[in-house]
């Protein structure tokens, strides 16, 4: 089987680096390229963090820069209590970057790529929707060039998990609900891998220091970037451990069967109180007519998981990863 | 134990009228007031139902008439989709009604019967929050007065269940979502009671069946006025039987351990593609500051309960009655 061409739409990001090493290393993945945006840090601080990750994992693919602003809501402030002043739990990092940002901006990389690519491109987007948003608008027609989409964002409902910022919204939708109710009015093939279901996939201390132990050169850097990241949560939720959100839609993209989906229509709330919520009309129930969500194309959003089967992916696949580097 | 005073705030309706049957055969309830609403049916028609009720099973309480309109958006058509065209599921009906309505609009009879009966008032109110809106407007200081508040309406996005007008929003809730949102902003201690819970307690046609061939007259007139309900309900959801909603409040109010609950500020949305959702923030999580709940007061949603015990206890309650009358 050939390998799927993916471009990465990131923000790293503590999860971001995670879910990045996790795609780097699965051998069935060809990165073709790393987009950033603005959310977890400023469009500057994650393009560098970006760069750092191409850097210090030595990641072929190119980085292009993305959207510094979201389209209509101003940017906000960075959850630096989240991801730390650097955007990367505060580890170290160097003065001087080696590698330089790809000439294009995000949305015109993706949309080359597509194009040069047509059918055969996955994009996994973890982080504001702005980047795609941006390249829907220049060139519609990539919607039906585009292989598949996997989202990290958005909160359901389901499984008792409500939002991350408001008890209805998640913190990658609600950065730039305008955008997001923009590409789920495309009829491109998108799958959203939501709080409802990567809130459910949180590793322990023991799983980390064992992949600390294990994984070589990324354990030891999953564990020193996520230090930071595990006493935010512990703060929030007086637990241990923490959800590895974005890995949650690589490991989307591996594997689907790990997920149970639903499919239907879905809008994100653009005002008011429940801004940035992501709501499906699932085509499994029937609701009156002249409602939001007609017309619009049916997407798959996940409404279950095996968390465990997952969490054993993501292991397994960056410990054999760093057998084959050393 | 004293019996407990209640007013139902209702809008008859088919489930209205299961659940004015439960109250009035509730040996610990003593109904003082019944105050009619829009909703399932125009003002004029949900009035004239209940005075209907009132004289068929001999209820004492007086009917007090309210609200024929929302506060803020337009009335919208009713649902004779749903409860029929006279709103009883389209059974005989006479032409002259005996009783009289109340010579109080609902909601000064609601202030003067809470100010009558200083924390010993409970309002079960399963239609439009209207009544109670106005009531609160009028006069603020019978939150402090009345018993206990216990709503059928919302839905909080638990155990699956969305809403039942959009994927989000509730009937009662999005039939006046100013007037909820405003209760809700009220300290007094309310219950919602919302499709999270109710939409699990379902009557088979086995279940009215019996209840037709042994809980009298009024089993035989369950029967008779759900027939088209069922229908509606067997035409949407393909399913036999249907969810007494309305009952379940009912039932929280006579026995609270039916449920589990959750605590936390509710807010409704008043606009956009999500108006008439209810939101709770759950005070076991945390967001970040600056949210729209927050210095709001503490309510409590229905989360959980057991159906099965609470369709024997009015199955039970219903029966029993039948019994005594006779």
């Amino acid at each position: 089987m050939a390998a799927k061409k993916v471009i990465y739409d990131t923000d790293p990001g503590v999860d971001d680096a995670m879910a990045l090493i996790f795609l780097d290393a699965a051998p069935d993945v060809e990165l073709v390229g790393i987009t950033t945006v603005l959310g977890n840090h400023r469009i500057d601080t994650t393009t560098r963090n970006a760069l750092f990750l191409k850097d210090y994992f030595n990641i072929a693919a190119p980085v292009a820069q993305g959207a510094g602003k979201p389209l209509v809501i101003d940017e906000g402030e960075p959850p630096v209590y989240v991801h730390g002043s650097n955007g990367l739990g505060d580890i170290p990092l160097p003065d001087i970057i080696r590698s330089k940002p790809h000439e294009l901006p995000a949305h015109r990389f993706i949309i080359e790529t597509v194009r040069a690519n047509p059918h055969e491109i996955s994009i996994v987007a973890v982080g504001r929707m702005t980047n795609l948003a941006l390249a829907l608008r220049e060139d519609p027609e990539i919607a039906a060039l585009v292989k598949e989409i996997v989202i990290m964002g958005g909160a359901f409902g389901y499984r008792g998990h409500g939002g991350n910022v408001t008890p209805v919204a998640e913190a990658n939708i609600i950065g730039d609900p305008h955008a997001a109710d923009e590409i789920f009015a495309a009829s491109w093939p998108i799958v959203v891998v939501g709080l409802d279901v990567t809130q459910e996939a949180v590793v322990s201390l023991t799983y980390l220091e064992q992949l600390r132990d294990t994984a070589g050169r990324a354990g030891q850097f999953i564990w020193d970037i996520s230090r930071f990241y595990e006493n935010f949560y512990f703060q929030s939720t007086g637990l241990p451990g923490f959800p590895v959100h974005d890995s949650s839609a690589v490991g989307y993209l591996l594997d689907p069967t790990l997920f149970t989906t639903r499919a239907g229509p879905i809008r994100v709330v653009t005002e008011g109180i429940a801004i940035g919520q992501t709501i499906q009309m699932p085509n499994n129930r029937s609701f009156p007519p002249g409602n939001a969500w007609e017309g619009r194309p049916d997407h798959l959003v996940c409404i279950d998981s095996d968390p465990e089967r997952f969490l054993k992916l993501y292991f397994d696949t960056v410990v054999a990863a760093s057998r084959r580097d050393n």
